[in-house]
């Protein structure tokens, strides 16, 4: 161990290596609460060239890597493995925006740099970088590329991948891979870019990325209530009719849900009363001459005529849109907060949404009668989150020895109508198990051949993922 | 041998195996008239499980596989390996579509499938499938995928990559990968299907695949004349501002390059003269009530106002627009039947396109005084087929040996702009020499150890992508 640090220190700067207990106790924890051992240090290197320093000096005393961006995944991915004790591996201090071609369309960035950071980044050069989620003030990119962050508008431009057009990867051996191309099509060999979106930090640490850039426009927001899902999923597509692929957000909130929202101070209801489902439908107008509010507003009084919505507005203001969204990310606070509520992030094929929320809740009624489900999230993309809060007169620890029940009942509901048990979380340490019954033997032994051909010693992040001998 | 063939026999039913040494004849050359060696049969299984066993005996029997599909390929993917006789195996037969949902946008559909005929399931259920090029009459989807084929409109829609959310993949060892999810969010685990898209069948058998809809589109297009690459640069991003990402095609065309297109038969120019530059662009707007057209023809007058383009014409009707697209079509036509012109397939970053046109055509000018370069292609995605024709007075076979001198500088200096010497055609057999010097050893060593690790008896389209003994 002295031996490792001591290599550790010759390699980096003062700054560059954390081994008091107190600071390293703060990595033995995650954002849900969440415990486990802490690190034998925290590396954190100011460069590629440093991280991939510290990952041929791990390598060389056998000791286990976990990466960690800004630590605010919900399934335990930065959490350290049992077994072996393992060196944390910030990536905090790669910060810079290395280059930026608003003509190009395009970004490139170090892994550490905040994902509010590259959309203001892309706002100053007048352009826009889509991805967004509760998290985006404090995760950082290289997080989201390694978990694949979804979030509000993937209906519109896609998940963390569909950003991503190049990166720069240390991987297992501590060599780096420059693999941070600016090409909107390469086929020249295997798309190694795409092993490294989503793994994790198991395969290879992000230390680099060229982003897509998108025009900027202007979002119409509007406010839909609406009596069940059914009608909802029916909006979008008629919608889709007029905008087709302009509709960069479709959630759904629950009645319930909303209830939660509304305890958040600073909430408001957009309608006199709570409807039994509320849309959060938005559409990227490219430019204002398209006229797509007037058309967003004759469409919906048609459906307000035709009695397929209870009530609708579109916003007429960035307050009262910023108002709407306050609501909508409301949820996520009030839920997180009330640390009794089972968290879920399956997704099932669009067209399945409305079976798949009527399926939940009736099973979920089955097994904790009374419990509360709270359903919300992104319909446009299939992937609605169906928390679930106690029943009123249920203890707190009570429920949460139930969550494990509860959660194999919703999770087999989506895996019955072809779904997944994480759409856009991730695996972590958390569903690892989990992970092993969902998908099928030829899936996970494909998984474990990826592992082995890229980290044969399995010293990057295990028991992430998959679990391991060392996890 | 003919134990292979017995196996082969007793496993499929009679069409499915063809041993006709005229038949297999074929299937020594390819489109662009290279010719290897036959294979030494072929086999036509009818199902994916019919693929599964067809892999399984010859894997049984040591003997390599070449999956073909329609046989489009400009880069030898579908040729026989040198050494050891190989098995052609003809996906033709898998041309179900086993489902389509349109509420949920996915079509689920058999490789063999030929491409329009997918564009048009979509359509009979009132949406799209963007996918568009050249070959879409012949090509089947299991190739596009394997091939990750590009086209006309990747700047709106993307490659064949990113159509697909699963695949059912039939793997070296010759059990099926069942990865058909109809998911728009999924991160539990590796993301599998990326392996085997771009792989051209080296990784394992594409023979089915669930594929991404659209909302259908009305296209506005237009033809506009411009001076020069960077004025047309300057045209796609003013369009952006007030487009946004509707803009579905932006062609380029060199004056050389729409010379050649009249030649073919029932082509005709939109304008009175040959613009040094020919702009060929579409507008999808998703409903007629967007008002898309005025908008569009507001901003082409501003442009000729301004002197910024010299020329431009709206579409008014669908055989306007038919002529103006079998214009740009008959360039390939053109360009095919012209076997002395070198045929090219860089991309480099958009914003770099009109210095990469100006450096090519300074650097074969050098390289072979005289010799006429006719560069088309998707400005939109920095793609520019930067062909070239012999000199008017220099001999079809003379030109021909300057081939390789000339495709080497101008992928040299594709290069150097941080571009790809393959962007939509892929390396097959052709480019796979290449490709060594243009990638880095640790990207080459990654793409061997995936190899390895999937196909470790080298048996799935040896010498494609990647350099091997057997190929």
């Amino acid at each position: 161990l002295s031996a490792l640090l001591d290599d550790l220190a010759c390699a980096l700067d003062p700054a560059g290596l954390i081994t008091d207990a107190a600071a390293l106790a703060g990595f033995a924890t995650d954002i849900l609460g969440r415990s486990g051992v802490p690190p034998l240090a925290l590396a954190r290197p100011s460069s590629a060239e440093e991280v991939a320093r510290v990952v041929r000096i791990a390598g060389a005393h056998a000791t286990p890597i976990v990466p960690v961006g800004g630590r605010t995944g919900f399934c335990g991915g930065v959490l350290m493995p049992g077994g072996a004790p393992a060196l944390a591996l910030s990536l905090e201090r790669l910060r810079r925006i290395r280059a930026i071609d608003p003509l190009g369309n395009t970004i490139t960035v170090e892994a550490g740099v905040p994902l509010a950071a590259v959309q203001e980044a892309a706002r100053n050069a007048g352009r826009s970088f889509p991805l967004s989620h509760g998290g985006e003030g404090s995760s950082q990119i290289g997080g989201n590329l390694s978990t694949c962050a979804g979030g509000n508008n993937a209906i519109r431009y896609g998940t963390a991948r569909e950003q991503a057009l190049g990166l720069e990867v240390v991987l297992p051996d501590g060599t780096t891979w420059d693999g941070l191309r600016r090409l909107r099509k390469n086929t020249a060999g295997y798309d190694l870019k795409q092993l490294f979106i989503g793994a994790e930090g198991t395969l290879g640490i992000v230390t680099a990325a060229v982003l897509r850039l998108r025009p900027g426009a202007t979002p119409e927001t509007a406010a839909v209530a609406l009596a069940a899902p059914q009608a909802a999923l029916a909006l979008l597509r008629r919608l889709e009719g007029e905008f087709g692929e302009m509709i960069s957000t479709f959630e759904l909130m629950s009645d319930g849900a909303v209830a939660a929202a509304l305890t958040v101070e600073g909430t408001r209801l957009p309608f006199a009363t709570r409807p039994p489902w509320l849309a959060l439908i938005e559409i990227d107008a490219p430019s204002p001459r398209l006229g797509v509010r007037s058309v967003f507003e004759t469409v919906l009084a048609t459906v307000l005529d035709e009695g397929r919505a209870a009530n609708a507005v579109i916003c007429q203001s960035e307050l009262q849109r910023a108002s709407l969204w306050r609501l909508r990310e409301a949820i996520a606070v009030a839920l997180v907060a009330d640390r009794s509520c089972l968290k879920v992030d399956t997704a099932v094929p669009v067209s399945a949404v409305p079976d798949f929320i009527a399926a939940a809740g009736a099973a979920v009624e089955r097994a904790i009668p009374g419990c509360r489900p709270v359903p919300f999230g992104h319909l446009g993309d299939g992937n609605i989150h169906f928390n679930v809060r106690r029943p009123e007169h249920m203890g707190d620890d009570r429920f949460r020895a139930a969550w494990p029940e509860l959660l194999r009942v919703i999770e087999d509901i989506s895996l019955s109508l072809g779904g997944t048990i994480s759409a856009e979380h991730g695996i972590g340490r958390v569903k690892r198990e989990r992970l092993v019954e969902a998908l099928s033997p030829v899936e996970l032994d494909l998984m474990r051949r990826l592992k082995a051909a890229l980290d044969p010693a399995g010293l990057l992040n295990p028991g992430a993922v998959l679990s391991s001998d060392r996890g």
